[in-house]
């Protein structure tokens, strides 16, 4: 069960795969990307995963790679690494050429992929649930495309941890309460879920809609609003979303207890029925 | 007087040099870059350009390399080729790493550059003046940083020329007007040049630079402060300044045109001055 990287049409040793410096991927982060992960040996919401990495490359107007040789290619290499439990990094540039702001149509985009065993967050964190910071978000503003621009994600990510936290929650100029570095965040308030709706300002995140699902299933009431930072300080729970954080709780957020500082039950129950979901569903 | 590539540390044909997918520059375009070209065999402005080089790589913390180390690679790679009007594209990673958010101190930056003639811009571009759009400024929250983080500036770039104009203009939601997709803007009103101040939100261009010490000696007037679309388009003149735009005058802006629609005499100026001071400098 081999870590594996594939490259335009070729599985390889992850450290064997490189790419062009002119691939505009590298040059201008003008690349879109997917993170699947596997339960048991099957891909997890795999279709979803490709409606958005179809719609990313329609969003930056890539010429386009037929969604069913994606598809193959992404299960041909789950099926090499072997992996029961799998995250595929998917990439997509679009194309390599001498650098110019402008891009030409009918440029041949790169397909990239690295599939490893999943790193499970620690046990602890969701026991305990994690802290948190706010900072405020300094992306771009079409981060419902799910690209490369990423720096600002990197950046808070890694002040936070260096505030001795686990991940930071991006705030905006009026005071917005958007997502995490790479997760979607719900607050729950008098039982009822409260999320960022759907705009250029958040990811259009695959386990938020399986959130969505599980609660519209379960009659837990979901309200897709803006809310502000008192609202978040003020929440009886908070979670994020994720391929890879799943349901996460965060019990401290910029050092204030949130609730009682102790992981709710909502969060708790749709962290089980996620699981089951993932567990449940049929192979890709 | 061949293209050529330098990769950390080794010089060979562009098409040669890759870099690893998992580059952070490649992943997270996590990496910043200067673009430095050379008059008569030499090159301009270099000092300053390693200067915000460093501040650039300061900003985003990445590990340093020695701007020694830096300046002899960019005059061996200028050398080899032997180009007398080269355009060097400089580009630093933060380092390579199996992809994570967060990163770790003490990674090794990735240090990549090309080398080819430079393009001049059409000489009817100079001698009737160019054509732009406005276009919201989509862009991330520290444009002052040079990054790769360039997506909307090529977005911005495509659309303008799929309008039929050469470039686009940076407008705030807060109608501030902020400069060209890779230059800065300045517009000339009552014989005073007025241009946007250093913030997070523009770039401190190296050719914005040089304008204003040439404006400086000249005697001419320049404030650098926020003004607004309709000032813009009532302008007696606009220009746009980059290290391969030198002073681009504007004669369009979404349609209108500004002044009589033709190049000004200040513009005209100030482009004859630039290239005085570019064939005058001393060798770097």
């Amino acid at each position: 069960m081999p870590d594996l990287a594939y490259l335009n049409g070729k599985i390889m040793p992850i450290g064997k795969a490189t790419v062009p410096i002119e691939d505009r991927g590298y040059q201008f982060g003008d690349g879109i990307y997917e993170f699947v992960a596997s339960y048991a040996g099957r891909l997890f919401m795999l279709e979803e995963h490709l409606d958005r990495l179809e719609r990313s490359m329609g969003e930056l107007t890539f010429d386009a790679i037929a969604r069913e040789d994606i598809k193959k290619a992404i299960l041909e290499l789950f099926e090499q690494s072997g992996y029961p439990r799998a995250g595929i990094y998917i990439q997509i540039s679009r194309g390599v050429a001498p650098r110019n702001h402008a891009f030409s149509r009918g440029m041949s985009p790169q397909f990239v992929m690295t599939i490893r065993a999943v790193k499970e967050l620690p046990k602890s964190l969701r026991e305990n649930g994690a802290r948190a910071i706010t900072v405020k978000d300094l992306r771009w503003g079409r981060c419902d495309i799910k690209s490369v621009q990423l720096v600002p994600n990197c950046l808070a990510k890694q002040k936070a941890l260096d505030a001795g936290c686990d991940d930071a929650i991006f705030v905006s100029d009026q005071n917005v309460v958007r997502e995490g570095t790479s997760s979607n965040l719900f607050i729950v308030s008098d039982g009822r879920l409260i999320t960022h709706p759907l705009t250029h300002n958040i990811l259009p995140g695959i386990t938020r809609l399986a959130i969505l699902g599980i609660c519209h299933s379960a009659g837990i009431e979901v309200q897709e609003s803006f809310f502000g930072i008192e609202e978040l300080y003020g929440a009886d729970e908070v979670f994020l979303t994720g391929t890879i954080t799943e349901v996460l709780p965060i019990v401290r957020i910029d050092d204030k207890p949130i609730g009682d500082a102790a992981v709710g039950p909502i969060t708790r129950r749709l962290y089980a029925l996620l699981r089951e979901k993932a567990l449940a569903d049929t192979p890709a």
